[in-house]
């Protein structure tokens, strides 16, 4: 990483579901007493999708807040980017269902994924900010979205009431300069990718093997404990490695965004790296972990909050299914 | 596209199925005469995965090949690229999996994917340039692998002997600049985005809604006529603004890679860019279209029969599920 990337954030935005799922629901069907759910998880309540919201409608809805952000016109960019976890449907690309969502059906403007799991945004805004750095494109904009609800095994206790949907946008140019991608970095230890997956939805399982098997592989499933071992052991040298690139210890950024994980993952962040209070960014309390579109939900709200602003160093930093580590340190 | 970007493919390499399904097959599947398969798809054989082989296992053979071609070490380059139209499982990415099948587990090298459908691989090496060239990375492993044979359906003649099953990567580094990329170019038309599609293995469609409705949503769907009707009506002017930006008609290339779309594309092309004899990489005989493998697997094998040298100028083109047209021209 020798030099910093001009990158520019001009525009943000996100969407929600209408409904939110409280913990009084969970209690319930858990059969626990009244306040489990709140004391197991953290999290107050999630919003939760339902009929007639997709992944691309939210996705949509993201965008159009992100260019009106930014000031855009709804056309005036040249590349599309979805960068979520989860897609939604096998082919094509979820970009390109996000595009027709928001009527650029003749527009050419150009539309692919990246994938990174929960990670997508980071790695998303990365490459982007090299290929806009490189004369590829002018205009960029990046969407997460996800409905984790639709894949959630909704009896398990540890897993089902952890996650939210939810979808963020940026509109990213290069900018004159000011704005910077300073540092980024990536690191996948996959002797971790059966900790947490969805088995099915690809090219592995097939419904024609057995209803009762494909049902089952198609639940999200964690071993959370094993997660958080090797996360725990990986994540102090992905850290100083992230530190070093951009030149800054985390402790004197003006904002932390991290991966709304859980509420464990986001008090360990704030303990192992001794943040001043108020420095991390932590919305989990009413989205839960909206995987790849937590860092870009937090990002928008701490923009609207101000207490992120220009001139500012911040980092986008998180673990993700793979197991991965990633971040990005941005002077936004 | 103001400057060429320093690029250099290092090396290359495929991996196949073990088996092949030939025409026979489909026409007494079918009920039709002999030779009626042969001449309706217009494709010999093509290679179908069968018990153990999956996405993951015929990527890394194919990246074992490339490292060795490049004679890279298996763990001496910083990121590891999935370019796959579809994955091996819904969560995490499909390059986490590859990750994993390699024996990369501990090693920390960066794994993601980027998905435009079968035009992947293009998009891919085109992100894959700018973020080398901006220092991002040194070197990088970039690798398309599809079953297409897990989502078809079997009763439909015009789309079952149509496609193939297998894998391609490339290893790439910024090299000396005497390699480049010259121009890229994608654009996306997603009034077409209904035209091809799997639409289950997202969030879109959910077991919970039926079984019935599931297994017909897991099935490959394609309307070939409006596919190429589109395709015929957008193809003109995204050729013309590729060959601007790269300073190079079509037919004055050294070799044009295109998407193994179908053998009726393929002839299409030839006529409508009115190319010299040879100038086209048409291998779809042998391998049918598998999706965002062809592309790269094309490469290579034009590579491996000396039909593409350094220094070269050369094309790597294609239409997608979308829809979507994508390129990018290198000098090899």
């Amino acid at each position: 990483m020798p030099n910093p990337i001009p990158l520019r954030i001009a525009g943000s935005g996100i969407a929600l579901p209408r409904l939110r799922r409280d913990n009084d629901w969970f209690d319930q069907r858990f059969a626990r007493p009244a306040g489990w759910t709140a004391r197991h998880v953290g999290i107050g309540s999630r919003p939760i999708a339902s009929e007639g919201e997709t992944s691309a409608s939210l996705a949509a809805d993201a965008v159009r807040q992100a260019l009106a952000a930014a000031g855009w016109q709804d056309d005036d960019f040249e590349v599309l980017i979805s960068a979520c976890g989860v897609g939604q449907q096998a082919l094509p690309c979820t970009a390109a269902l996000i595009h027709r969502q928001l009527g650029l059906d003749h527009s050419g403007i150009g539309a692919f994924d990246i994938n990174a799991s929960c990670l997508s945004f980071p790695v998303a805004l990365d490459m982007a900010a090299s290929a806009l750095a490189c004369g590829r494109y002018r205009r960029a904009v990046i969407v997460s979205s996800e409905i984790a609800s639709a894949g959630l095994n909704w009896d398990d206790p540890d897993t089902a009431p952890l996650f939210g949907d939810g979808a963020a946008a940026v509109a990213i140019e290069a900018g004159d300069g000011r704005s910077q991608l300073l540092a980024a970095h990536l690191q996948t230890w996959s002797a971790g990718v059966e900790h947490c997956r969805v088995r099915a939805g690809g090219t592995a399982v097939r419904i024609d093997d057995g209803i009762e098997a494909y049902r089952a592989a198609a639940r999200f499933e964690m071993d959370g404990a094993a997660v958080y071992r090797l996360a725990a052991q990986k994540l102090p040298g992905f850290i100083a490695e992230l530190s070093t690139r951009a030149g800054i210890e985390p402790a004197r950024l003006g904002a932390l965004v991290p991966h709304q994980a859980s509420a464990k993952a986001l008090k360990h962040i704030q303990r192992v790296l001794r943040l001043p209070p108020g420095l991390l960014v932590n919305i989990i309390e009413h989205y839960g972990n909206q995987m790849s579109a937590s860092i870009p939900t937090a990002l928008h709200l701490a923009i609207s909050d101000g207490r992120i602003r220009r001139g500012d160093t911040i980092a986008l930093v998180g673990t993700g299914a793979g197991l991965s580590a990633g971040g990005v340190v941005l002077r936004y």
